[in-house]
């Protein structure tokens, strides 16, 4: 049975770092985040893509054990494609372009066998579709964890708060909760989320880690030393997905769990920006995460 | 005996964030590195003021046990003034004016007592003035730290590599990093570092905390979740008076002790950044110090 709902887009990127570039790669925020959550606990993916998307990508998806009962193909649709391109200071991607193709008219219907579900990540996409998620459910799930990127809080801020003040736990990075809350200061966005009833929120710096706030607690992880960067696309995603899966499969929603899950989400994104697309956490074992993890642990020691 | 011998600029500030401002104000490398060290390890300074330079400044240094011997009233000159300010984002400085004054023809000449110091700071200032200052040492101290900014790298280059190259450890902040070694990655910035034969880098990165890497180690400290930083001057060159003064009281430089006395650092630095000029070091105790350490701990633990 799956255990996490995954919300999200699903997407042909073409992506361009100073390190080399992708054209039409698997992409969305669906995918990574469903294939980093798979390392832990049953993801299935609510999205659509196009009569385009290729059985490859499929099949993939399968492998790595995401369900794909709530993935709408859409005949004669065309995939949603987004280009962007990274300068040399990987942290922030500029769109170049967005064909929304099948997202356009996309309204979002979950199987009949995810309603129950306890886990809810709601990925990067319109907060209008995430709120439609979310209403479909039987019950409130246990824990749902929200996205979001600038683009919505540019033109959808009311719903980016709404969705916000919806969720248990909210995710951004660290450019958007400046945007969100209008202010330079971490801190005082983050007591905004949390004001906003958010239970705890994570703010994502890329190359600087994250940092978590709660009502009583204040968490920092850094980020993994990577010398070699190659596309940090969908490591905020992988970062999202392997923290619902970490909790799904754990089911423990302490501080201290919280923690660990935040330092796991930091291993798969750091893995994943060391390859472009999906290239990483196709490979990508518990083995390495492992590994990677007891690294964290000296990392931080003193 | 002064332990720790600090060279770097006293100065005039004029500053201006968007939670205040602060004209003629005690700034200057030297003088934030010095009273820093000086809750650890008594500090002297070598620089240079004009008659300008008012006794309450004298005395509040003095007060914080900082030796002066080294400090130089030049008759008739001016001290030297900075003038900069900071926008929404606290991370950079834009320098508006700087009046060199008495810095301009300064040569520095260390008192006698000064020159079998085993610990020494080569604090932000011309790089040939570094060099100056650690080739009159009777010996090679025990341990030499030496910190730079943007606009060294600018124009002498050459000679900022030279110090990296003789000394100890090197502390630099990101972007005079990427800036130095021509590259957005920090992890590539501090290989080479390390390459030029300086043991230690120690990349201070703001509110993102710092990184520090040595030959067979990465050690990442947070950043201190400050909800209201006034005004970052001086921080950067706290936190390196901290750390010499640590590893001078301490006299340890193990793996272990380097990493307690960046963790040190981060606590001074982010108090320094709590107010404008020296008036949060002022009031400063050993008790707030501690307190703020054990924090440390806490925030990173998982």
């Amino acid at each position: 049975m799956v255990k996490v709902v995954i919300v999200g887009s699903v997407a042909f990127d073409d992506v361009k770092t100073p390190f080399g570039q992708v054209k039409m790669a698997l992409g969305g925020s669906a995918t990574f985040a469903s294939v980093a959550c798979s390392l832990f606990a049953e993801a299935g993916i609510v999205g659509v893509v196009g009569s385009d998307f290729p059985q490859e990508h499929i099949d993939f998806l399968k492998e790595k054990n995401v369900d794909l009962k709530g993935l709408e193909v859409k005949e004669n649709g065309k995939t949603f494609h987004w280009k962007g391109e990274y300068g040399v200071d990987l942290n922030s991607a500029k769109t170049i372009q967005t064909d929304l193709n099948v997202l356009e008219t996309f309204s979002p219907k979950i199987p009949e066998e995810y309603k129950d579900a306890d886990f809810l990540f709601l990925g990067n996409i319109d907060p209008e579709l995430q709120l439609k998620v979310l209403s479909q459910m039987n019950k409130r799930p246990g824990l749902v964890i929200a996205d979001t990127m600038n683009l919505w809080i540019e033109i959808k801020k009311d719903k980016v708060l709404e969705v916000v003040k919806k969720v248990d736990l909210c995710l951004m990075n660290d450019g958007e909760a400046r945007m969100l809350f209008n202010t330079s200061n971490l801190v005082k966005a983050a007591k905004e989320i949390l004001a906003l009833d958010s239970k705890i929120a994570i703010i994502k710096k890329g190359e600087h880690g994250c940092i978590m706030f709660s009502k009583d607690n204040y968490f920092s992880c850094p980020g993994y030393p990577l010398e070699n960067v190659k596309d940090p696309t969908g490591a905020g995603d992988s970062f999202g997905g392997t923290l619902i899966g970490y909790l799904a499969k754990t089911n423990d929603f302490s501080e201290e769990n919280m923690r660990k899950a935040i330092v796991y989400a930091s291993c798969v994104a750091s893995f994943n920006a060391e390859g472009f697309s999906v290239e990483k956490l196709k490979e990508l074992t518990m083995q390495d995460v492992e590994k990677r993890y007891k690294e964290f642990e000296e990392i931080v020691k003193f």
